[in-house]
């Protein structure tokens, strides 16, 4: 058993490592390979990984290399964790869409849909390497914009692939704590896109809490009032939406806060990274460090390992993760992929029928779908043409000039080779 | 042969006669009873039409009445072009849209949701008469929002109705001008909702002119530079747009632009109207005056004439209609209204099948008639809570919050009987 | 303009001929191609058409040719109505199925299957001339089967065509005959696949008299009682079935009768045939012979002929033809060929919105489709295993036994290269 | 933890029996209760079933009821293995059917629709006590045909309800027979309705051994050659058809079968009970007597018990069931029922999404589907023209004729109240 983590130079890695540490005797893990292209950051995270397996008995081999090749050779399962650009990229996006007042966000936003363009081309080649010298693996993408990214590989890498995120298990974790149960006791019905999915029944141990969960003070409340929603908004939909809706929710509302911030989230990141990366540095660490937890991406490790256990003991567990609808959501493309919960055993990720979807979630679904079917046509094809329309019908950007005008400057500042 | 017109005080009135006189005879037109709630428009309107029709010969009978039962009773044709509220309630909802630094569009935006909360109720008591006192009769709807309307009637009304716009036969007017051609010689293949179509093809007397319309110098020429749509788009969506997509398309730059203005459009067309009537009033006057082509709706006497006309000679002509999907477009929900070529005789209209549509213009048209059958629903049981989810799913909303405080606003101002 | 039909040795011919004399000026025809690969038949058939376009004054050129390419070349219409192995393979087909105690129906039975098989490689060639020689001609197919044939050139021919039946025209004229008008004021709702269709309403002079046919004498008795279908079935099914349904509804009936009969439906066309040849040798005759009737294949001059005058004329008007669904059948694949209304005009059928079909007849025509999609793969393809999978889903083949058994035979009988 | 057995004076319950000692304690089973309007089978059966829960310690209480309230009420669970008329009405519809020279079968066949339309009035009464008594009860059917009467009872029954049946299973035991693993070591890919299914794709110990079991020996020898299906076929085929299929595949040579056998099958199993029932009244038998396995109904417990525990441990293991479609497979409308494998949990079974079907399947599932369809209808509105549709689109049955004479017959033995 061989696990590979592309792009582990993340500082998120001790925490993924801190779940295989855990479990990889039930996995049965022989050896985990971190794979950089930045050899620095590879050699400090990977030292901190190297001093925590070691100071757990060292039941599996860790092994750091720059070859992508040498990583994916005989592989079990590739994870995917890279951020083609850094976080360089990810501040200049966002400041050019801000220049046009517009969100980037990184993940439905326009920031993301360049972040996708960079990343699809990358995710190809990693999957062409797969299908050559580890052909029965599983590729688990982390890396954002995760639905898109997981639609493009599904649909032309050739390999067998599952999107992860870790804002389900958040949701699971948050109402678990408010019933104080394990989060295993609570289930959601989950449907939806990658960060445009909603919640429309909870159960807590098999009872359902959804109303109750729907007018609870804590759900309702948000630290800045203005940034909530209408609870008579709440009380119609009857669901509750991932966080990241509030993007399409409160544009207005969220595009000013945005513009009120001094630094950019990736300026923040860059700060704690920085902060992080020191505290690794110290040889005599050898736990993950408890600031990591500022850095987002929390439960990555709780997800992306139980996922791997649900496949690896065939358990036909739920999971919610990215996969290709295949009718699940009968008013989508069957080859679009979805984020719903999935029975998940040893031949993959099943996804359960959810059936038709109510009109207040549909719309705002298909529509955000078709732009990003547009956008991993753009990516894979290199075509200018198709990477316009498909920004200029992202709902968040409010003008086709604008579509344009970013989607040129994209093209400028990150040398991407469409035509 | 006995046509109705409800709503007869409009100042579009006479244009209408003008195509009725025109092809009366071929219609075998007995009475026109025009009807109105305000007796002093319907007077001044009624009496310019009674003078127009003595003119031309009197082969048919006009009589007013404010007794929408008299009007409707035995009609074979009802022709709705009512505006509940009038100019006013339009100014009022464009006023409280721009507080909310939104565009108020009286078809597709939020204003146009106001208007069909307002209207839908009072449509459906016309249909209740129509039922009752004229079963067999055809409503041809022309009251916008024209295709929320027509799916309330259609889904709610038992009558047999069909939904008319101006903008189609406008578009092939255009062409025909440019190519110097009669407009029937210009056919479309045209896709998508009303005030949200797009034209897929042009054919001039059977000849595919598509890329030529798309690459001419006055397709691509907007009198405001920043409200023309950048040329790559155009070329890279190649097809021409109904000019209502600008809303959606440029939403910004339209914002900017109806914030500018004196006053609003609803200010200009009771000023226009006032004049108008006036007009009217001079009891030489006996033909549609000149200025009417001011006030907009032109070409509105062509559409509805040749449609009864192919409805009565069973003649099979194609019409762009609002019509029940069916399953021409595949993407959309069979009970959906949709605005399509549609084969028309004396069975009514039939869409012609579409297929699958494009992923650059699906998503916009499946998230906005998701929208507006939340509307109609809100309409159809007076609804507060899928009021407030088909406001908060308007793409041109950008915000919950936003979307909250002008139903709000709406239902005071309106007196509408939301709960 | 310029029409080839393809294999024009079919004693057909006159008819077709017939229907182009009345209409040829309208048509601008200037050259009719008749080509086929039997001399013999071509010189005799060729003769009267000769004859009969003299008669009626030489308006448009008629050719003789064995070459598929000189007919082909800058052809407007290209009409086939070949029938590869004659009635010879017809005959031989039919006695294979009976020894195996079933039905053969050339068209809808394993004898059309064996049919399709032998003539979809001939029909792709012709769309391979077609593409070369004539990219911008209409293909109107009257070959059997001919809503396989149809899906044939439509999936993988690369040309326009419309496939063409006999039948709808056939019911109009009857209940044209019943009601004492002229066939064109009879109007259907006719909705299915080729020999598989049901006619839903029927409108005279734009009356809905379905209940009035349905309830018909007429309607109801056939000459053979036991043929014929109980009244309380007509009564539930409350639609006209295509006179091919007896296969399915009365497959035990129609399987007693078939057998008791001396000679089969091709051995009694060659006599037929023999016959006219006979009389078409004599030089004197210049009009379609009487006898000709008894040929069946009635009004097919006719559909044909109106087919191409609205497609020339751009006429819009209704025919029933062999058409991509769209969408027009919600129950159907997007792809398949369907039988229904269809506005026709310059840019070709373009199928009427049907939307969902009954259960009662949406399971027998989904049924077929699925055979018939096989049955095209394994044309194309040569394939046997697709071949063996359409013979078993074919609803008159009662074992898949009798499938194998059967293809083996029409293999070897017609040298089908089928692996 | 209560569970209800209706129609427990069936052989069967001591198989059941045997499951819920072996899991009661896990399941918290306080009490069972039999009930059956047969009160001499009542009081046989339910002696030995308390025998056996005696010698097994008692662990939960046994009571013997006529009352179908009483049994139903604060029920979780309520098992229906009801046979309405007994297996004299399954023998009287065999021979009708016989004598028309068509297949009964009980489930797929004629003889299964006449079944139907005697036991859904009785479902959807159960279901009637289940709303009042038991209204958070799981209703678990096990009543042929299975599909049918759990589609009527998903669609108008207002219970939550799955349908079970045996043969899954007993694919599963028999292949795990053939590998020696234990048949939870075996994943079926299984997709299709009750008794017309077929298996995709075959797992065991999660590696796919498809390929070998569709070549190996024993699956392709039967013990009548003639009723075996050729191996080209099954090789086109590529899945694994449902034993039932042999129907539907070999329908002329299982006719030829049945009608040479001298008993049916109803009175086969009539001798067999016979003989159980003397044996089940020997007072000194306390264990399911060897001769129950002849009786059919194998592995009957193991799929009901295995539900039960997924539903209360909230397992979200799969099992192939009977569940609404969902979108599961694309091709067949969200409303209809399905037999695939679902994840069972604590609320209820979710279809796995299985995409599109492949039209070598597709098409007869399409065509019983509807026929099914029709059949609910037909029994929840006693209407006699729905029925007559039914029955006629029974791809079992080869006329129209036979189907009206075969609908009369049961109308008049059964005393059907269709109208």
């Amino acid at each position: 058993m061989k696990i590979a983590v592309i792009g582990s130079g993340s500082t998120y890695t001790p925490e993924l490592v801190e779940g295989l540490i855990a479990h990889g005797s039930e996995l049965g893990l022989k050896s985990l390979y971190l794979m950089d292209i930045n050899s620095e950051r590879l050699r400090v995270v990977g030292g901190l990984v190297g001093r925590m397996v070691a100071k757990a008995g060292n039941s599996f081999r860790v092994e750091l290399t720059e070859s992508r090749r040498e990583a994916v050779a005989g592989a079990d399962f590739v994870l995917t964790q890279l951020r083609v650009g850094g976080q360089q990229a990810r501040h200049t996006d966002t400041i050019l869409c801000l220049e046009e007042n517009l969100i980037g966000q990184e993940t439905t936003g326009p920031a993301g849909f360049a972040k996708a363009l960079r990343t699809i081309p990358v995710m190809l080649d990693i999957c062409k390497d797969m299908r050559e010298l580890a052909p029965n693996a599983w590729l688990i993408n982390f890396t954002n914009p995760s639905g898109i990214i997981t639609e493009a590989i599904l649909k032309y890498g050739g390999v067998r692939g599952i999107g992860l995120c870790n804002i389900p298990i958040g949701i699971q974790t948050r109402i678990a704590q408010q019933f104080q149960v394990d989060h295993e006791a609570v289930d959601l019905e989950y449907v939806g896109l990658n960060h445009l999915a909603w919640v429309r029944k909870i159960w807590v141990n098999g009872q359902d809490v959804s109303a109750q969960v729907l007018s609870s003070e804590q759900y309702q409340a948000a630290n800045i009032p203005e940034l909530s929603l209408p609870k008579e908004f709440l009380g119609a939909l009857g669901m509750v939406p991932n966080s990241y809706l509030r993007y399409f929710y409160l544009t207005d509302e969220m595009l000013r806060d945005l513009k009120a911030r001094e630094k950019t989230r990736a300026q923040q990141v860059m700060e704690i990274e920085a902060a992080l990366l020191e505290k690794y540095e110290d040889s005599h660490l050898a736990d993950k460090p408890e600031e990591l937890s500022k850095r987002g991406g929390a439960h990555y490790s709780t997800a992306a390992v139980s996922l791997i256990r649900s496949i690896v003991g065939n358990a036909e567990k739920h999971h919610i993760v990215n996969v290709q609808n295949n009718g699940a959501i009968v008013d989508l493309p069957p080859e679009a992929v979805i984020e719903v919960n999935a029975s998940v055993d040893s031949r993959g990720a099943h996804p359960l029928a959810v059936g038709r979807l109510e009109p207040e979630i549909r719309g705002l679904i298909q529509h955000v779908k078709a732009y990003e079917e547009l956008t991993v046509e753009a990516a894979v094809h290199s075509d200018y043409s198709k990477a316009l329309l498909a920004l200029a019908n992202n709902p968040l950007v409010d003008s086709v000039n604008k579509a344009k005008r970013l989607l040129d400057r994209f093209i400028e500042v990150h040398k991407l080779p469409l035509e």
